[in-house]
């Protein structure tokens, strides 16, 4: 058997008997409007690259003031990072190192991302899975860019609209470019989304969680900074052309979905939310209060062996999937997804209280 | 007006009155069987990350020897070629430069994908568009992998196999990576495809030329080497994730349309070969026999004012979209693709004589 390294040991498999908290993929269906457009589909030449006219005007009603030329569309959130910051990167002065200001815990790809652009991660820690504005204001002095990425993928955490004022003011003074991951922008449980805003904020979002499509790969990157949109264009004319048109045209068929598929997909989260950190508490986790998203990100003692061994053992010997805390810059903590629906969440309680109870006696 | 400065200015435009020899872009259609598909299509989750299991077996099954595992399904060739150079500049050694080696003419993308990966690209002039081997052997020394291209895109030029089998040798001896872009290998008129070998070739194919679904991007990388491979699904995970699921499952139809599908894009692509190098050797234009893929590639005379000139007055005042040799490091060529029907390419000869006629006598 092949050894648990990381995410992509987990991504696509599927078993019936497993019970999967790992990857972060809703299980409620896209709307309809996704798949009706299939039936009568047939375009297969080359689109755009910067994206189908029709879905970046579509896109730029869901911003104030947007314009359909300040979006490109990408194969996901991950492609509009990776492209971002390549051409952040691209445009450094000679010899500078490129540092980009990470929140520890962070989403397991960013520092991948920020390494394989070629520039330098550099990181703060959370404080409870917030932004402490001091410890964020030391930090980014002498950066290229930061990722600001709210709710947060694994902690669950929203960031006080205060904090991101500040933080937008801040970036803007000192020049600094601001990746505003928003990709769970319409899963949040205690306020509407604040959108970041400023002349080098890139905002990245994607129908892979709004509207479930994560294995159709449509993100997009948002700025009005017609350098870095430009550049991004360039380089996509390169390391992958146009993102894929079918996808393309299910994605705009999805933006006609009436509000109510949102609402109600919220209302969803909101109750296995609510199940998962009942039965979290009760079971004696320690966790933080998932007020987005769809994560809960629970501490382990070390009495369980590290965290490592904790995702090792529920995985072989329960059949749970979960994420190591250690791919997110936090060992000693499990990240759980709850997009799975109640009955197995339930299940895998019941599981993992096997597990704790187990544990528990060994010592 | 925007000015044209390189093959993005044209990408998807579409327009009835114009000419289009710009974008290599198949008109024939794919097959039935790859839009069939979508008909009862309903998967949206994420995909392995490698690519769907019943894609690359069948993508195995037409390779010698091949498994399943040597494969990784990609957003095109052109997300094939970035993450394999990513991948080759990952294992460096600390402070290499990483050289990798370009023919020139190259394909426009390849000094920017050797770029966009953190290295840097050398060259050797093709002869009459043929790889002079001795040429090749003196450049190759101490890079760290070279790109073959064979038929060649922007020369239509096809390499000798002996010439090939040396490179093949002389790559392997001296451990260099040989990326071999064979995406037009079903579309060759002199001989079969010679598929290069080797513990370090990485061949890279799409099911964009053959099947005719450029806008869906679904490509591939194959290789031996177990190494290079899991880098590039590593990477790929943080930088796109799946390739579009219902893209790969498309291809995955498309695979299964008869043999004489692409037996019948051949003879098509023959005859309006036929109709280019007898029209365009009528006007007495200078080119090379094209030998595979869908490009002529001829010189302008220095009357016409340098092939920007030409690519500019044609498409402004002839209404005839062309792609400056200058961006394939060819300046004083200018590259037609003859991929439209035969009527259009007549009307597109037309436009040309009277082009070539009035700059003829305004000298």
């Amino acid at each position: 058997m092949s050894e648990i390294t990381g995410p992509s040991f987990f991504i696509g498999k599927g078993d019936e008997k497993l019970i999967s908290f790992g990857s972060g993929q809703p299980d409620l269906p896209p709307p309809p409007q996704a798949f009706d457009v299939l039936k009568t589909y047939s375009s297969f030449k080359y689109g755009l690259v910067q994206g189908e006219e029709s879905l970046r005007a579509a896109l730029a009603t869901q911003y104030p003031k947007a314009k359909s030329e300040q979006f490109v569309v990408t194969n996901g959130a991950s492609e509009a990072i990776d492209l971002a910051l390549r051409a952040i990167r691209l445009r450094l002065p000679k010899g500078a190192i490129g540092k980009v200001v990470l929140p520890r815990p962070y989403y397991y790809s960013y520092p991948h991302n920020v390494r394989l652009a070629g520039m330098v991660p550099v990181y703060y820690d959370l404080k409870k899975g917030k932004i402490d504005y001091d410890n964020f204001a030391k930090v980014v002095q002498g950066c290229a860019a930061v990722i600001i990425n709210s709710p947060s993928n694994p902690t669950g955490t929203v960031q006080e609209v205060e904090t991101l004022r500040k933080i937008e003011a801040l970036c803007e003074k000192l020049g600094v470019y601001v990746l505003s991951d928003e990709v769970y922008k319409d899963i949040i449980y205690v306020r509407g989304n604040y959108l970041l805003k400023g002349s080098r904020v890139v905002t990245i979002n994607s129908f892979s969680k709004t509207y479930a499509m994560c294995g159709l790969r449509v993100g997009y990157l948002y700025s009005q900074r017609k350098e870095l949109v430009a550049d991004v264009i360039e380089m996509k004319t390169h390391t992958a052309m146009n993102t894929s048109i079918v996808g393309q045209m299910m994605a705009l068929a999805a933006l006609s979905a009436p509000a109510s598929y949102i609402a109600h997909n919220l209302e969803v989260w909101r109750s296995r939310r609510d199940l998962m950190v009942e039965g979290m508490t009760e079971l004696g986790l320690e966790l933080w209060s998932p007020e987005g998203a769809f994560y809960v990100f629970p501490k382990f003692g070390s009495s369980a062996g590290g965290s490592g061994k904790v995702v090792r053992d529920l995985y072989h010997r329960y059949g749970i999937i979960t994420y190591d805390g250690a791919w997110f810059g936090a060992p000693g903590r499990v990240r759980f997804s709850y997009a799975l629906d109640a009955g197995k969440i339930q299940e895998g309680l019941r599981r993992l209280q096997e597990f704790l109870g187990k544990e528990h006696k060994r010592r």
